[in-house]
């Protein structure tokens, strides 16, 4: 497919100095607007504010900020730090972070050749991930063949997880591309993906791109769908996966995939390795971002639909259990069915394989 | 508890004639501003627009439309049409305008004596569903107690289902009102209600007025509550009750039911007979209103959030089969468990045993 004409992230090295350019996806699709990083704390204001978001995205920003702070003598430990901590969920920001400074540390810890080292690095992982995203497309779309051997997808997808939060095609939206560019895409169901309307904003703007048959519904609509036998296949990417398979990501995958599993439709997961954190158990351990009530409370800055004082509550994501996703893609392979074993043995498949 | 400041319908008679009074339910909470009708055709942009809204509030206004047109000196029959098929799906609204039309035909069809037959059939609607919401409260107080022996209430509502819907203080929402003087309300959990937020507009309001511990949140947060075991039952109202038990209601309303099922937890209907659709045999009989894509495309009028030309998908209601209903409780008494032949038996009572 065609690249975003606005890339979602890109290093520009103008007279004045490198800089971080972002796509600002708060402002999608009414602007294609750059956000242009020229330090770590611009950058942390941005991944909070959503400018820039999307596990593996969040990764390579984090990369970048790293090699951004090495590139501009400021203090490279400490801007990794604010990096990681910027948001909690996604596993992808924090890893991104330290594989630059590893890789900046390696190198000296100071000096031109080790800002080099930090954006090698940078480069490298968002090469992988774009690469993964290719991989994840083509195993995604096999493993539809195989469970709805009809072909005519209706697939219902939520949040975003296009070309806007990874290298590449990014993560389930690379399978629905792939499934479309095959000709067997009937219909790419949006949920809007309230609070913040990734999907209404991102993903529409993502889908309508690449010419699919789609429409956006309210998030509650989507038990109507299933009710009516409009829906083949869930795909949802991820935050972070536990060891045992659990799945954090956006609010409200979680009941889909209820419903999901109340109407035998299938639950697939599509999340780069990177996204699988080893070191989380399980589901219980994963923390998850509570964000602003004013989200929820405001249908935009400064305008309450609400009553003056009501509180919100806000998780930013969920977490579905294993026994609900019926398959995790990943750029290695397919686990499936998803527990701890096959997860592990997926994970430790050497990238030689994946070709 | 006090009355609205603002009621959500009165008749008037000002010099200038009869005229019904509407609270504006679309600009809630901002303001309370009113909207008069003086014809039928007024009533009916009202009503399709969501100026009044909730099943037996419609079934009132409906009513109230007929005297209107008959003390003004409309054509009766044809107003009664218009005013029964503005809107398919709550069977209250035709049901209380063919029974104002045939109080007026009972009394010659025609004349004032005729127009003061279809008020009083009107007002006697109008108290009738008052007192069922009274009786509502108590009886879905004393289910509370005997599902939910601990007291201290999470309970979960979607929509809006109090004052603004009913006369008195309305359905669900009277449960949860009576719940909350007797001290036994620790959480009103509120969906939002996209697309057009009655939960987080409306619901708010009236819980902030009653002063309940209550929070708002994006309807696809719900399953993080029942995960997190937050949720002690779920309320909610209904728009049309079929034979079998299933219940239409606001589109959300069945994943919700779902994930009642998965984790256990009670899932209440609070809905008067007048509800109740006996000529329906079973959901697949309730015909679901379609309202315009720009609701879900639009965050407001003339705001577009998706790409020019997005598509919506944007039922207004969703139908629970009644497997998945834990108990309805109507002015008569309790339905429990929910099918035909125990919905039957309460809706035959007669009106005496209420009280």
């Amino acid at each position: 497919m065609a690249d975003l004409r606005v890339p979602a992230l890109r290093w520009a090295e103008p007279p004045h100095g490198p800089v971080l350019v972002l796509l600002d996806q708060t402002r999608l699709p009414a602007e294609e607007a750059e956000y242009v990083c020229t330090d770590v704390p611009a950058l942390v204001a941005a991944i909070q504010s959503l400018v820039v978001r999307g596990a593996p995205l969040l990764g390579i920003a984090g990369a970048y900020g790293v090699a951004l702070a090495a590139a501009r003598g400021y203090d490279v430990p400490e801007a990794a730090r604010l990096l990681a901590e910027a948001r909690p969920t996604a596993v992808n920001l924090a890893r991104g972070v330290w594989r630059a400074e590893a890789a900046h540390r390696a190198a000296g810890g100071d000096g031109p050749a080790a800002a080099e080292a930090a954006l090698a690095e940078a480069r490298a992982l968002h090469r992988e991930e774009t690469e993964a995203s290719d991989r994840m497309a083509a195993l995604g779309a096999e493993l539809l063949a195989e469970l709805l051997p009809g072909g005519g997808y209706r697939l219902l997808t939520h949040c975003n997880t296009g070309a806007l939060v990874s290298g590449g095609n990014g993560t389930a939206f690379a399978v629905v591309a792939a499934a479309h560019r095959a000709g067997e895409l009937r219909r790419l169901w949006v949920d809007e993906t309230r609070p913040l309307l990734q999907g209404a904003r991102l993903t529409a703007y993502e889908a309508a791109r690449e010419e699919m048959p789609y429409a956006v519904l309210a998030d509650a609509a989507a038990g109507s769908l299933f009710a009516a036998g409009e829906v083949d296949a869930v795909l949802i990417g991820a935050d972070r996966i536990a060891a045992d398979g659990s799945v954090a990501n956006k609010v409200g995958s979680y009941p889909l995939a209820v419903l999901a599993g109340h109407h035998g439709v299938p639950f697939v997961v599509v999340a780069p390795v990177s996204t699988v954190d080893r070191e989380t158990v399980d589901g219980r351990g994963i923390r998850i971002e509570e964000r602003p009530g004013h989200e929820v409370t405001e249908i935009r800055p400064g305008a309450p639909v609400t009553p003056v004082g009501a509180l919100a509550y806000n998780p930013a994501f969920d977490v579905t259990p294993p026994e609900l996703v019926t398959a995790i893609v990943t750029e290695r392979g397919v686990v499936s069915p998803v527990d701890r074993g096959n997860l592990a043995e997926v994970c430790s498949r050497s990238r030689s394989t994946e070709s």
